[in-house]
Formats: structure tokens, C-alpha cells, sequence
């Protein structure tokens, strides 16, 4: 069977887009001569739509896309995702499905079982889980249709306390004794760095378990936060792999399930992917909310000057402005590596020196603080005034600010609010300090872009005289470490400390990232690259006594 | 049998003083008598600690809790909620549970069925449904242990496209077939003015159905956003309300199921049970975090005069500081209301101009902005100007900015981010300014203690010469009416405007509320007040193209 497979970019809500890219999809699918084509899960209305879920008007539109799409299925078939409604009395109201169509009408219509409802996933909250399972018989074929999670009957909770499973359903075991001849499931799988082979290695487990070839099709594109990295693949029924879509981009590609093309893709290293990943997920939130340009402010560190190179790679050079906003305590040389920067990319940069605005705010408040010591109000002053200046050039250019603030700064609230965590999306906010480093010597792999001086130099925020990283956090090689124990394994302290750290810096460490919450709530949305990204996968309590310790706010 | 109610105010995580608390208030139901003490849903932990369930040493730490309480229950039985772990080698982790207790152990686990994943309820992210039910003999009675949504199987969808109902199990059929004499149900339901009687209809119902007398104990006290408001119940087998605590404050009552005292809270207009549910909001983040002082920024509106009523109802007048902050467009009658009253809640009171600093960013500025006319950037900077000083106050005394804002602004995004809509925690985030005016009435139903002219004159921001609301927002009658049928009710455009209101407004309006979503994502938390608050409990994608127009950020 010829089998095309549709790895497209979707916009959220975008029906009109969404529904011409996958007609158009269709028909040259058919002029090619395929018998079916597959668009990835939830295709019609962008992965994924939220509480937009509940308005009836957004189902509306959803299945009047539907009915368009199928309407232009004459000749071939197609299988489309989308919300269906339950037609049972009781239950949620949706079901997450696959619509199967040809002849210019929905022929079946396939539920999703396997509800994903942890980290960024909230599929219970919308859809009513499916209990009854068929084959779809085409052309001579039964076809088994998945959608996404069903595939993972048999991970582990992502939370262990043991080693159990977290669903009690195996929908492919139900659909194996219908004696499928191929497995096609529909996905909207995003990217993260240290689970890469995870996917591949659920799938091959299900393709040799039940003997029988997976076609996956994933979504690409990124919604806000998640970054779906395509990658799309057959593979057959001893699950080898016999073919391979691109990452990070849009494909398409004919197959012949009888005849694959073992075309597959080159191995990337994980710091490029993340590369790519980034790159994508500043492109696409720019390009779905409708911006063309962003301002950041180079300061001559190294978060600023990455965050430079991928905003310069994702939207263009002429699309980027930087501004450098010297402080008394900025080093020459950070203005001189800043400044280079900006020259070796050849983008637009303004000098706006902080020190008038900064004395005419302390100025203002030296009364109401008098006799008071300096302390850590001032350095937040320095960092609020550069975000009230990049904001007023964000508003008067209208492009978006960019964060700049690591994952590290981030986990221990080493950063000011409303000041330097301003930005309209946090581009590094999930990548560690160390990572930041390898991505920068990547980056420099072939010539200097981003001056040495700037990744050899010992961090500093600059907010007072010889500041440095290393005077309020502990060394980034052992702190990134212990973060990672502790945010992505979800890892005790107690265990922490038992691998060999020092038990008070870990508990420095907990208290700095359970103390800071109430910082984290109000951050930009961040792009997600690892297993687990502060925001919207990792629901924390604020008023919440637990290794933490009531402190002044910074 | 005699019954301790124990309508209590926990602190998630805080399992030392959770602790004490429920071992001291058995003792003391013992001392007097009871049978049966019981305690609310998930009380040893509080309610509700999100991921932190997905973390070995806090289930650890639960299970202590757990033990030590059991190992007091000598002489009397408890019922205490919290979280168990599922036995089963499949499905989640744990169970939402009531541990029922005496003879100094825990005798039987009784697990929640229907677990709510909807608005702000995220239930099935981390619980197990249970299927299985039997009743608790004890004392010569059968007690039918339920766990607050459990009884509400009735429900419909909160999301309704039809009348269908959310959920396939009854938990009260299956248990009213075990023929119980009681029905306790440990609860943790926040407040909402909206759906106040709501709740006492559902069990009302629910004892009228099943011909059972219904014990309802609810949590109280706030939890970040949330505001438990207490009010637990004792209804007979009709239905008829024998036994009714207080609200919004801890209370402790011991009733005779056989022979109820029949005492009964007053009843309390909505403005005013809104107001307490703010003070509670207030004090119980303030002392739940650490703090006892707050800091806002008074203008002469009407918004900031009630959030500094509110606070100093809440903290106390010695513990609310405020700051002035005039500019160029602030009119006379402003800074004088503003004075009058800081004077007549006798608050200390800082006075600061900005011109300066203004003036200092334009000056700084100038350059980078030649020849471009003034726009939305200048009344932005003056908002961030602001915003600095106050966070500047809050940073060296160590006090919580408040931040308020109210619905009405922030559902158009009429506000400045890091500006206005800075603040640890949003007092008035969920109160339309309809309800703000009347509640500032009601403050000063006896006498003016906001300034008439205050709440009289017509709402500005006052960041340009005579500018007024109304300038860029309908008339706030209509506009909180076309937002209410949007968000609370969850109205399509056509349907609002099928009710009479004007197309153009309405779906200008509902274009500013999508267009805005990237600005509340960045807001601090919101005191919710109504079933449908901006924040965790209503979950919008940012790329998104429904009803939005790509335009400038402000």
C-alpha cells in the first residue's frame, strides 16, 4: 500500500490554515498516486487546543473543517485528527480521534484510549477515554489506527514510588487479536533532549511484540512552549527501521509498506538538536503570534549572546535589534564582547547607559530609604530599569522582547522580576547553564561567532562591584547536577546527598528552588526541551511549607 | 452518636503544624465527649499540593503524619484525609483518601471516586479512581465515608454542549445499596459567589434522593488562589439543614446526628461573603508564606482604595504601607482622595513623584525614538515607573507588593505588564469593577471610609492628559456583562450577541480577551472569587488564532 506521510506544522485555532494545508496535502497525495495519507493527531485544530476544548463555537469550526477536508477525499483516503463529540450520555463530551474518510465522507471514526494526563499533558481534563477497538478495512488491509499514547500502555508512571504501570488498558494488545496488517499511529509527540531514544524504543518494543509494521506520524511545529520535532518513521514488523522523516521540519514523503526506501536521517548530536529545537520554537511562537522581529538585551554574557545567535538564525538578522544597557559595574569588557557580537552578526544595536536612570530612581527613594543599607533592592533596580527600556523598545518597534534567563538562574530565582525575567518567551529557560556552555563552543565549531572571551569569562550578573556567579551559587558543573537530581528525577534531598553531594549544599539548593515559585509563576512561557521544564508541566503549590524558608522577596 | 466537626485551616506541606493541629482538636473532641472526629479532604497535607504528590518524601512525610495521628485515636474514632498509596501493580500511584481511625491505628482506607479534572481541579493527574465501596460499621452505625466531588456524579459537564452528565459512576447508589444510617463526606470546595447555593443543593438533593442524613466537612482558609470558605453541614434525611458552621473561619462544633442543635449561620450578601473571601485570601497568603506586611500603590481609584481596605482589614493598618506616585497627568483630586484615605485608615504613606525618572527614561531614550510620534510606549513607561518603586519598597522592607488589578482590565488587558500588573498576589483579579463599585458602597455603608469622589468620579489611568476608561473600553456595565457571558459562561460571540448587545463591541471585546491571554499568562496569582477565574482554572493556548488580530504588544 502506497501510504503518504503528511508532517506538517499546524497553528492552533488556525482552521482556515490548518484545513487548506491538509487539503492541499490531499490532492498532491493523490496526483502521486497514494492510497492513503496520514496527518498527524489533533491536525485539524493544532496540538494542543486546551480549554478552547469547552467552547462549542471551536468544535464547530473543528468539525466544519472536518467535513471540508473529507469532502476533497475522492480517490484516496485520508486520516485526520480532531475532537469528535461523545455520543454517549454520560462522560466527558470529546473524544480525542482519528477520522478515517474517503469517497468525500467520514467512513470511521477512531478514539484514543490512553489518556495522557501528567507533566504538560491534560487529555483527562478535555476527553472521555475510548473502551472499544476495530480494524479499518481498506484496500485488501486492516488497518489498526492509534493515536499517540496508546502506544505507551506499558511505560512507567513518570513519578515512580515503584515500578508499576500507569495504565490499565493495552490497546494494541485489544487491536492484535484483530489481526491488523499494519499499525498507524498518529502523534503529537514534542521534543525532549534526554528522552530522544525513548519514543523509537516504545515503538520497536510494540512492532516485535505483536509482530506487526507501526507507521508513526508525528506533528512539527511549536505551540508556544512544546517544540514536536517530526521525525516520523515506519518500522516493520521486527521493528526495524525502514524509513524517517526530517526533525524540525516540515516533510512528506510516499511510501510503499511493501517497498520501503530505507531513507532515513543522518544522527545529530544532542546539543545541535536542541539547537534546532530552540531555533524552531522562537520561529514558530513569532511566526503564530504574528511578529516578524525581537529585541533582547546583549549584555556580553553568554546567555545574552546565544539567545542573540538563535533569534539571528530563527527570524533574520535584519529582525533582530539588540540593546546594550551599561551599568556602573559593567566590566569594559562585557560592553567591548557585547559589541562584538552585535558586529559579527551584523545586527542593529543601540547603547543606552543606565547609570542617569538608575541615580534617579535612588534618588527618588533616598528619603523613604534613608540610613537604610544598600542590599539586593538596588542591584534590582539596575536590572528593572534595563526592562523598563527594552520593553519601551519592544512597545514602540513592536517586536517581542526575548528572555534571556537560564534554567539554572531560573531553578534558584537568580534573576530579578520584572527585570531581567521580563520577556514575551523564555528561550533558554529550560536549558541548564552547563548545556549553554556546550551550545556556544557548537556554535563556535567552525569560526568565532560568539567572542571567546564570552564563554571563557567566569558568569556574572554585574549588578554590583566584582560580582560574581560563583559568590551566591554554588560552582554550575555541581549545581546543574543536583538541579537535574532533583527537577527532572524528582529525586529526595536525601538521596541527593546520598550519591556523594554535600548536604548542605543540597539543601541550599531544594530551598532556593522551592523558594522561588512564587518567581517562576511569572515568568514568559519557555521553550521545553528536557523531560521537565518549569511552567505549565511542573504545577507547584506557592503557599507551601517545604524546604522552604519565609525570607524577604527579591 | 456524637460527631466532632473539624473545620480547620491547613498549610500544604507544613505536616509539623497540620499535625498538631488535628491530634490537639481530637483530644479535645475526646475530652468532650465524641464518638468521631472528622477532618476535611487531603488534610494532612492541605489542599491542594499539585506535583509535590509526585514526590517519594512528601507521600513519606504523609504517611508519618498518617501514623501519628492514628497512634492518638484511643477512646475515639477520626476521619483525616490525605493521600494513600494504590496497592495495584497498575494505574496511578495513589488514592485520594479518608483514613478512618481509632483504637490508635488506622482501620480502613476509603478511596475517592470521581475524581474532578476540570477548571482548577487537576485530580486525575495524580489519583487512582476508586470502584469499590463498603460502609464503615462503627459504634452500632453504618457510615457511608464519601469524599467531596463523590457526591456530586450529578453534575453536568461544566462545559456543556448538551445536558449530559460528566461522570459513569454514582458512588452514593453503589453505597446507598450497603444501607448506611450516615453519609459523611470530608470535602475541600472552594468558594465562588456564583455557585453558592450550588453546593448545598447538591447534597440537599442527594439526601432527599437517597433518604440519608448527609455530614458535609469542608476545609478553610485560602491556599494561594483558592479560598475555602468552610460552611460545613449536617442535613437530615429529608434534606433539611440541622447543623451549618461558620464561614471563612475556622470553627469547631460537636453535634448529636440524633438530636442537632439546629443552630444555623445567618444569612450574608454576596458583596459581602466576596469581601471575606478576599481578607481570607490576603491573610492566609501572607501568613502561609512568611510575611506579614504588604506594600500597594495608591492612585485615588477606586480599585487600589479597595484592595488597601482590604488589606488592612486582612494585615492590620501597622502592616500595609502605601506609596504615592504622581505624575504630570495625575489631577489634583486624585493625590487628595488618595491622601484621605491613607489618612482615614490611618496607614503610613509615602509620597514620590515621577516626573524624573520619566523624564530620565525618555531623555535616555530619545535618540533611539527621534521623530516617532508618542504612543502606548510613553503611558507604559510611566506604568514601569511605578512598578520599579514599588517593587523597590517591597525589596527593602521585606513586604509583599499587592497587586490591583481588576477582572474587568485584565480580561481586555487594559494594564501595563511590569508596570500596574506587578504584585505578589492579585486581590482583585477576579472581581468585575461592576462588583468593585459596589463593594466600595458597601464598605462605607455606615460611613465614608473611601472617599466619595473615589468611587463617583469617572475611572482613568490617568497616563495621559483627561484620559478616561471609557476612551478605549465600553461602558463597564456593558462590558462586564459581555464578559461574564465569555468567560463565565462560556458564550459564543454569536450567542452574546444573540442576547441584544452590539456586534461590534462584542467582538472587539472578544478579541481583546484572546489578544491578552500572553499578558495574564504573566500575572501574578488571582484570588478567585467566581466559577471561572483567569489562571489555573482556565487554560488557553498563546499561539492561537481565534478571534485575535496580530497586533502590537503593549
Amino acid at each position: 500500500m502506497k501510504i503518504a506521510i503528511a508532517q506538517l506544522n499546524y497553528h492552533i485555532g488556525n482552521f482556515a490554515q490548518n484545513t487548506s494545508k491538509i487539503i492541499e496535502c490531499i490532492s498532491q497525495s493523490k496526483a502521486a498516486g497514494a492510497d492513503l495519507v496520514v496527518f498527524s493527531e489533533l491536525s485539524v485544530t493544532g496540538y494542543y487546543p486546551h480549554d478552547l476544548l469547552e467552547r462549542k463555537e471551536f468544535i464547530g469550526q473543528s468539525y466544519a473543517a472536518i467535513d471540508q477536508i473529507a469532502a476533497s477525499c475522492v480517490g484516496i483516503a485520508a486520516i485526520v485528527g480532531g475532537p469528535s463529540i461523545n455520543p454517549e450520555p454520560r462522560g466527558k463530551k470529546l473524544f480525542n480521534s482519528a477520522f478515517f474518510m474517503y469517497d468525500g465522507a467520514v467512513q470511521q471514526v477512531v478514539n484514543k484510549s490512553l489518556l495522557p494526563t501528567y507533566d504538560i499533558f491534560d487529555e483527562y481534563r478535555h476527553f472521555e477515554p475510548n473502551r472499544q477497538f476495530s480494524v479499518v478495512p481498506y484496500r485488501g488491509k486492516r488497518i489498526a489506527i492509534t493515536i499517540c499514547e496508546d502506544l505507551w500502555d506499558e511505560q512507567e508512571t513518570q513519578n515512580e514510588f515503584g515500578r508499576e504501570k500507569l495504565y490499565q488498558l493495552s490497546p494494541l494488545k485489544e487491536l492484535s487479536a484483530l489481526n491488523p496488517d499494519l499499525v498507524i499511529n498518529i502523534s503529537a509527540s514534542p521534543f525532549s533532549y534526554n528522552q530522544e531514544n525513548w519514543r523509537k524504543n516504545i515503538l520497536v518494543k510494540n512492532a516485535i511484540k505483536y509482530q506487526v509494521p507501526i507507521l508513526y506520524v508525528n506533528q512539527v511545529g511549536a505551540q508556544t512552549e512544546l517544540v514536536f520535532d517530526g521525525g516520523s518513521i515506519l518500522l516493520d514488523r521486527n521493528g526495524v527501521l525502514q524509513e524517517e522523516l526530517k526533525y524540525f521540519e516540515e516533510d512528506f514523503r510516499i511510501i510503499d509498506t511493501d517497498l520501503p526506501s530505507g531513507e532515513l536521517q543522518p544522527p545529530t548530536e544532542t546539543i545541535e538538536k536542541i539547537y534546532h529545537a530552540l531555533v524552531l520554537g522562537i520561529r514558530d511562537y513569532f511566526t503564530k503570534m504574528g511578529f516578524k522581529s525581537a529585541t533582547l538585551g546583549l549584555s556580553g554574557g553568554i546567555d545574552s549572546a546565544l539567545v542573540l545567535v538563535l533569534a539571528v538564525e530563527a527570524l533574520g538578522k535584519d529582525n533582530v535589534r539588540v540593546l546594550m544597557m551599561p551599568s556602573r559595574y559593567s566590566s569594559d569588557h562585557s560592553i567591548a564582547d557585547a559589541l562584538q557580537l552585535a558586529q559579527n552578526l551584523d545586527v542593529h544595536y543601540e547603547i543606552i547607559p543606565i547609570m542617569g536612570m538608575v541615580d534617579s530612581f535612588e534618588q527618588s527613594l533616598s528619603e523613604v530609604f534613608a540610613h537604610l543599607p544598600m542590599d539586593i533592592t538596588e542591584e534590582n533596580i539596575q536590572a528593572r530599569t534595563r526592562g523598563v527600556l527594552l520593553m519601551a523598545l519592544s512597545n514602540k518597534f513592536g517586536n517581542i522582547l526575548l528572555n534571556t534567563t537560564n534554567k539554572s538562574e531560573s531553578a534558584v530565582g537568580y534573576g530579578t522580576l520584572y527585570g531581567d525575567m521580563n520577556g514575551g518567551l523564555s528561550v533558554l529557560g529550560d536549558v541548564y547553564k552547563t548545556d549553554i556552555f556546550k551550545m556556544a563552543r557548537w556554535i563556535n565549531r567552525d569560526r568565532e561567532i560568539i567572542p571567546e572571551n564570552t564563554i571563557s569569562k567566569p558568569p556574572s550578573a554585574e549588578l554590583r562591584p566584582d560580582q560574581k556567579d560563583s559568590d551566591s551559587l554554588p560552582d554550575y558543573e555541581m549545581l546543574d547536577q543536583i538541579l537535574f537530581d532533583y527537577i527532572e528525577l524528582n529525586l529526595s534531598p536525601q538521596e541527593i546527598i546520598d550519591k556523594g553531594f554535600d548536604e548542605s549544599i543540597v539543601l541550599r539548593t531544594v530551598r532556593m528552588v522551592n523558594n522561588n515559585e512564587y518567581k517562576r509563576f511569572q515568568a514568559p512561557p519557555i521553550l521545553r526541551v528536557s523531560s521537565k521544564a518549569f511552567g505549565f508541566g511542573r504545577r507547584m503549590p506557592l503557599v507551601c511549607l517545604l524546604y522552604t524558608s519565609p525570607s524577604p522577596r527579591d
